[in-house]
């Protein structure tokens, strides 16, 4: 399946989207969106497709580029044979951007129970962690388990100063030397992280690890195709090229203008009208997949912190983003679906199902007296997941809420791939839309400048004093 | 610990609330909630609570008493020996309220990394595992990875009747009698569900399998302390009776109907004015303890079920709800704080705190000539948590958004015990000022009946009919 070009005539390979239930013809106008609406925005909509084409061309956007960006591939897997020869764990030292891609990627296409196997059951793979907090007692349990030995590190950060894992880097930095010295702990770590800019670019060039490259202008939440995701994809045993080929059909797919032949561009546009003029300032992502979860919450970093801005390009205060919310079908149809169908009108729901799953779980028949629970023996669980998420879109569109279903052919790297750019390309058309800057988040400045002061780094003195004059609390609202 | 008025004495023992970041004073008066708006509901409060009085000593709130319901720890218990003495692996079918309270217990005082631990290392504690879904992928993996030999299941359904785990049910109840015989199978199930009611009960009664009651009038997401939560806490080595006694604190602590006293009710009322009053509509939970991301979840359903609510008391159409999302501190910095801080005013955040974690991690000293890392050497990751969650909590003040702070004294099953009867409370009281019933959940039944008419049970043909007619597609809807 390498020949991109093969993928693009067949059309069974691609993911497909189901707008229906968004449409003011099947939920009522109250809710439901007209196709006029639609075609208000066609000639923003062209306007934005060409300032994009031409931001493209001139390298601003390097991000949509990671799909043929493959100079890298040989590097990526390189290092990754390495680390499977060498070692029995693989952890990530990142946070955000830089663990969020791997873990969609880990949950999408790795048995969830692979950390659990033997090494001889797990064929040579290494167990993968992502370490993507600093509670002490998360990260002293992850080490405490590990056998530093047969254990690889990545520290991920593309500024180099990133604070939690930079702290990470230290502990465990100062452990492996204390077990190995000074020369032969560095082939435990590999480092990915700006090529010239940074701290840690600096610690590279200081001590020679082992290092890849996060390419310039690709944003941590942009990152999953590049060597931040692909490194943790290779040495989970993923194919980086069948990601990156799904990513180019979906380029290729979204080339057009044309909202009604563009699912990134049409599922963007119905998103901010639902937003702007339907009230719905939700976005649920509910997939009807186990495996899916991490993705949705991938796809809850690109979507909030992309366009959840205060201010519009031309310096508005507009208060702008939907939030993002994950929730998994069937699971969460017994925890929020009562919220959804009969709360507040101010959720857009996007399922993600896939066609066919890789295993078939008949359900036997038994209880033949017992009503109740016989009507369930002689079909397969694979009906029941499928009649529920129908049987919950309809529900939903009975009671007037919308929502969209996104549709994979199976679920493997080349559709995981697509779902990635698709994501990515809708954001960043979204953005357009809202006018705003869908690239940069000035908004969490702040606390970070209110850490570095309280943890005494140079500079940031003023910070200090402001945080502890802000902190004081009148105790009468303590109870 | 088990005398629960000692504890009452202690108070570092127990939670405690700071809402100094919902108030005016702190927070400016176009977001802030003043004492005169608090004060407006002090009377509503005073008959609120007078009335859960009435209806808890008429037994109508039974969930509340489960603190004080220790009849069946005994037996509890016994099962829970039985089990950690004859099986190596713990597997909880159930769905929802089912499964959430067990996965809360089990994220908060288990290790993460218990399931991959040596049975050595885990000292006769079972692996534990909760099958909250029916992907066929999902469930045909776990029971791939199962050695059914050694593995128990605990089948959880208070109605008998839940579509998700009685196929569960059927699939492994197959299995187990092929590999062990019709009776031999048996001691590998213990049902919960209704003491008379159901389906599950009457399998039960025909078959002879080990039984624990769901008590009467104890919904699914009320009934972690009861037997659904307890006996997967008694098999992973949880201390029932300190759950209990702590949910019994908290019960104690919130027996006054002063709301300045009573921490369920007053932060009931700030979110009632934040949600009805400040347009509030979402409800974000963030802990910065990994271990509570599963309270997290449990959080989200009580909140998102009990108060979801399409009609009033009186019948009046007023869609009422809060969407409950769950965040990580300080993970989610990284990926939905940009939109909590500059996004839309519609959000208030409830923080989870300890005072103590149980590790201490210290930050090795190094990089002696890189300003941007050598700072955060010398102190310890614990340090570095607690700034975090302070700057942000200050960066969002900075910004007018409403939060308001949990602090537990240390992490464990007493104060587990409180936070959930805490949680659970202040839903109810909820419910009240919302004026609508918490403990229905209406709108999920019509998705179960088409469910029903597309898996072919009897007497729902025409819902069957129904889903077929509503499912029509157009076409042109579809790229």
């Amino acid at each position: 399946m390498n020949q991109s070009n093969e993928h693009d005539l067949q059309d069974h390979l691609r993911i497909k989207i189901d707008f229906n239930h968004m449409m003011s013809d099947q939920m009522g106008s109250q809710h439901g969106i007209t196709l006029d609406e639609i075609d208000d925005l066609a000639e923003t909509s062209k306007e934005i497709h060409s300032d994009l084409k031409n931001k493209r061309e001139k390298g601003e956007l390097p991000f949509l580029d990671l799909p043929y960006n493959r100079e890298y591939i040989a590097e990526i897997n390189e290092i990754s044979y390495t680390i499977r020869k060498n070692f029995d764990n693989f952890v990530v030292l990142g946070i955000g951007g830089s663990a969020l891609g791997g873990i969609a990627i880990q949950g999408a296409l790795t048995n969830p129970f692979h950390n659990m196997l033997s090494k001889k059951e797990r064929k040579g793979i290494p167990r993968v962690f992502f370490a993507d907090n600093i509670d002490p007692d998360g990260f002293q349990r992850l080490l405490d388990f590990l056998d530093l030995k047969k254990t690889a590190f990545n520290v991920i950060s593309k500024s180099g100063e990133t604070a939690e894992t930079m702290a990470q880097f230290l502990i465990v930095r100062e452990r492996l030397i204390q077990l190995f010295g000074r020369d032969a702990y560095k082939k435990h770590i590999v480092i990915t992280t700006d090529l010239k800019k940074g701290w840690l670019r600096e610690i590279v060039n200081q001590e020679g690890f082992a290092s890849l490259i996060v390419p310039q202008g690709v944003g941590g939440r942009f990152s999953v195709l590049s060597s931040v995701g692909l490194l943790p994809a290779a040495v989970m045993g993923v194919s980086i090229e069948e990601l990156l080929a799904g990513a180019e059909l979906m380029d290729r797919l979204c080339r057009s203008e044309s909202l009604w032949e563009n699912p990134a561009y049409m599922t963007a546009v119905l998103k901010y009208i639902a937003c702007t003029k339907k009230g719905k300032a939700i976005s649920i992502v509910m997939p009807y997949v186990d495996a899916l979860k991490g993705v949705a919450d991938w796809y809850c970093q690109i979507w909030a912190e992309s366009l959840g801005k205060k201010f519009s390009l031309d310096n508005n205060v507009i208060n702008a983003g939907q939030t993002p919310v994950r929730a998994l079908g069937v699971t969460d149809q017994h925890s929020q679906l009562q919220l959804y169908i009969e709360g507040p009108f101010d959720k857009v729901i996007t399922f993600i199902v896939v066609e066919n799953y890789e295993k078939e779980v008949f359900i036997p028949p038994a209880y033949k007296d017992l009503e109740g629970v016989t009507y369930l023996g002689g079909h397969y669980l694979n009906e029941l997941i499928k009649a529920e998420k129908v049987a919950t879109e309809l529900a939903l569109k009975k009671n007037q809420r919308l929502n969209l279903t996104i549709t994979l052919p199976t679920l493997d790297a080349f559709t995981l791939g697509q779902l990635f750019f698709f994501f990515e390309l809708q954001t960043v058309f979204s953005g357009a839309l809202y006018h705003i800057d869908p690239l940069n988040q000035p908004g969490v400045e702040q606390g970070k400048q209110f850490t570095y002061g309280l943890m005494g780094r140079k500079g940031f003195e003023d910070k200090k004093k402001d945080a502890q004059d802000s902190a004081r609390k009148n105790k009468r609202y303590i109870i």
